[in-house]
């Protein structure tokens, strides 16, 4: 009986424990601690000098912000391409990307005119991305939270300007929530506004801070339908502009814009890497964006996340590591008003080169919490069974979904994609505007963000972790 | 057999579950629910206004810095009673609390003399915490990185200006265990040089940052050895002076401060709460310390925690929740310099009260984490059964061990001392110095610390969780 008993127990307990061990695929302790100990070697050393702020601290101060197709652009470019030089990458290169060339000008201004008072008051105001400028347009003002609102108000919006004024909502945990929410009256406010006969787009900042700093970002025309002029207000102008109109709705809006649209410009991708010990010809890629808006450095967005993966093949490098794969380095042009860079990367032809993934950073630099993983359920899985490597800086919540811009289309090849989670409290602070400077990035933060993309990335070197169709932007 | 097959399944079965089912403890579905709807309440109304930043500017700006025992303190803490009442606390107290009051006075400075240049070289320096002045002490230096190096000098260190210059370990993670390695210089650094004969403590300060801020900070006499003055020096003058060392072993500083003891002075903690509704005599403490360094505004340290416990209160009030237990919002006096608010809350008897838990926020307004919790194994895995209900706001990190000055005493009487924990890394550029100012703290960032100890003090009055003999302070 008892044999039998004890017997009983070892089928039952093999039988209970193995779907859940199947389904855990818990990786092997030796390994686990070993990359234990490859993640305390990158925390002492990469903590300790905080590489990538100071590299980033020169690009913000040397440089400053990098709009496409800008003089400045081109040279954070070869900047770049010598620092990753100067650090002993294996090999630096640039690949080359057409940009769109829009220019702000030197003027933009806004003013309240037409109220009872008879003072002009100002307001502050950007233009946004890719607008035509005006030389001077002079309206009544319409209020609206959304184009359902404005499409109801039939001929009453005609002649008029449109004021989208729907606040990104606070009361969310998760920023990107709320911008995504609201971000469709900057994105294609000046399309509505034109649908209704509007003269020009008037956007509320997206922050979730009331503040007097105007945020810029991308705003598209529709070739079938005029194009107007399109501005950013600053929250506190926003609420300012609506107050007022309660009291006197038929106040005008006067506004002034010198932007505009140039021909294309030449421009690159910069890329670095540290060459594969066993498997040369499979690459992770590592990347942020290299351009930012022209409004304060393009600090968090995103030089942060280009200077964070500069500093994961250096981290490599100095750590002595010899990852099996390639490790490469792209910092992509173009992000934020064309995507150009991400699309040139993936359309390239590349023989005999296979991407088995690639991770993005371009939420900031702050904090990281975890990675965002879009891929097939058992990659997926694989990976997320690593997460307790990045327990000891408690960032390895692994959740299903996220890349990020420039990757994006790597994914159409069948490329694990990746985006590096962070602490986004205070993100759109500084998002697309004059805040967004390097004394807002803490040295600390911003590294652990490129010691968790080092550790992620030094991993899908040497696992046996592959797309489900493995095959890179080249065939 | 196939009967016994299956009795043996289903005895096994318990007998394999059941253990995890004890230890697990997974929390009703329903109450999970119920207790995720009011963190919900609590994010939409708490981000949205995020007035615990609202109340922590006002201390910021209209008071300022309140070292126990100065007009400043005194001015907070009736500014903190009336805040409370015009937020329609149902019962608003002050705590009477005898503190030390130690002044810096007007004078502070250090320089680098005979060297060689002939020029003197001023160093950024501040009084510790406690020190005795110097109209002026000049003499040759010893560097030192532990106390062990300084007494094995012997008489080297003789009528010397004994500078410790071991710096926080930026390398590791948690940046409160680098302070925790680092700061025995500054607490006892006096008394070591004492004891070898030297005639001041010079201190780098305890920071990660490179700067030119020293970093102040409480330190300790010990009656039978001789005091001497002790200071602090910025990272940037510890460089500076550890180079020069180098060069110039002979070189002299020179030291003058105008600090000063003077006798003990009354102060208070502030109090306020929301009265139970069930149970009344049942106490909930959330707190933080309301006494800060002279230098800067205390915001982080520790306006942030007081101002969050004003908030979770308020909170409740808002939402027009009806805890069953009394939810207690204590200001703690004299945490920085004596800690004497936190023992006569302990010490104080009240008739029929029982404290059940106290939670502390004293590590600055960041994104919460999670909690530290000291209790028995059966309540800390009660508490951590609730994690879940704070993932919303990925701040659901329970750990063992935890807690803080001012309820350390509570843990005497048995109470359930909880700490909250949160991201780190910006804390020590602040803490202590001219850095600690209102606008390092992010709005959003700080409501969410009141919000994570608004939900867990909400369940900590609903739930049957008691420490294992549950009293108070008071018998």
């Amino acid at each position: 009986m008892y044999y039998r008993f004890v017997r009983f127990i070892i089928v039952l307990m093999v039988f209970v424990f193995l779907p859940s061990t199947i389904f855990a695929q818990s990786p092997d302790s030796t390994k686990l601690r070993q990359y234990q100990d490859v993640l305390q070697r990158m925390m002492n050393v990469g903590l300790e000098s905080c590489s990538a702020h100071q590299l980033l601290s020169e690009l913000c101060t040397t440089i400053g912000p990098r709009l496409s197709g800008s003089p400045n652009a081109e040279k954070a470019v070869q900047w770049a391409k010598k620092k990753m030089e100067d650090l002993g990458f294996d090999r630096v290169w640039l690949e080359p990307v057409k940009v769109p060339h829009w220019v702000r000008g030197s003027v933009e201004e806004a003013s309240i005119v037409g109220t009872s008072s008879k003072k002009n008051i100002p307001l502050k105001i950007c233009a946004l991305g890719g607008s035509i400028g005006t030389s001077g347009t002079t309206a009544e003002v319409v209020e609206v939270k959304s184009f359902e609102e404005l499409r109801a108000m039939g001929d009453k919006a005609k002649g008029k300007i449109i004021f989208f004024n729907r606040p990104m909502e606070r009361g969310r945990f998760t920023t990107f929530e709320a911008y995504g929410r609201a971000v469709n009256q900057r994105a294609q406010g000046a399309i509505e506004a034109a649908r209704v006969g509007g003269t020009a787009a008037v956007v509320r900042s997206m922050t979730t801070r009331l503040d007097d700093v105007p945020h810029t970002g991308m705003m598209n025309y529709n070739d079938s339908i005029p194009k107007v002029p399109s501005a950013a207000v600053s929250t506190i102008g926003a609420n300012l502009l609506s107050e007022l109109l309660k009291k006197e709705p038929n106040l005008k809006l006067q506004i002034k814009l010198s932007c505009e649209m140039l021909p294309d410009v030449e421009s690159a991708n910069v890329v670095g890497e540290i060459v594969g010990s066993e498997k040369p010809n499979e690459v992770i890629v590592v990347g942020g964006h290299f351009d930012s808006w022209d409004k304060g450095q393009g600090a968090h967005d995103d030089g942060a996340g280009s200077m964070q993966s500069v500093e994961v093949v250096r981290l490599m490098k100095e750590l002595g590591l010899k990852p099996k794969r390639t490790i490469r380095a792209v910092l992509f042009m173009n992000e934020e008003n064309g995507a150009r860079g991400g699309q040139a990367y993936a359309a390239k032809d590349r023989p005999g080169e296979i991407h088995i993934a690639a991770i993005e950073s371009d939420a900031g630099g702050f904090t990281p919490r975890g990675f965002g993983v879009t891929a097939d359920s058992e990659v997926f899985s694989k990976i997320s069974n690593w997460s307790p490597v990045f327990d000891p800086i408690d960032a390895g919540k692994i959740t299903r979904g996220g890349g990020g811009v420039d990757i994006g289309p790597l994914r159409e090849h069948s490329v694990i994609i990746i985006g590096l989670r962070v602490d986004g409290q205070r993100y759109f602070d500084y998002h697309h505007s004059d805040n967004d400077t390097i004394d807002k990035v803490n040295d600390r933060e911003l590294e652990l963000g490129s010691i968790a993309m080092a550790m992620l990335s030094y991993i899908l070197s040497e696992e046996d972790i592959s797309p489900a169709v493995s095959h890179g932007p080249t065939h």
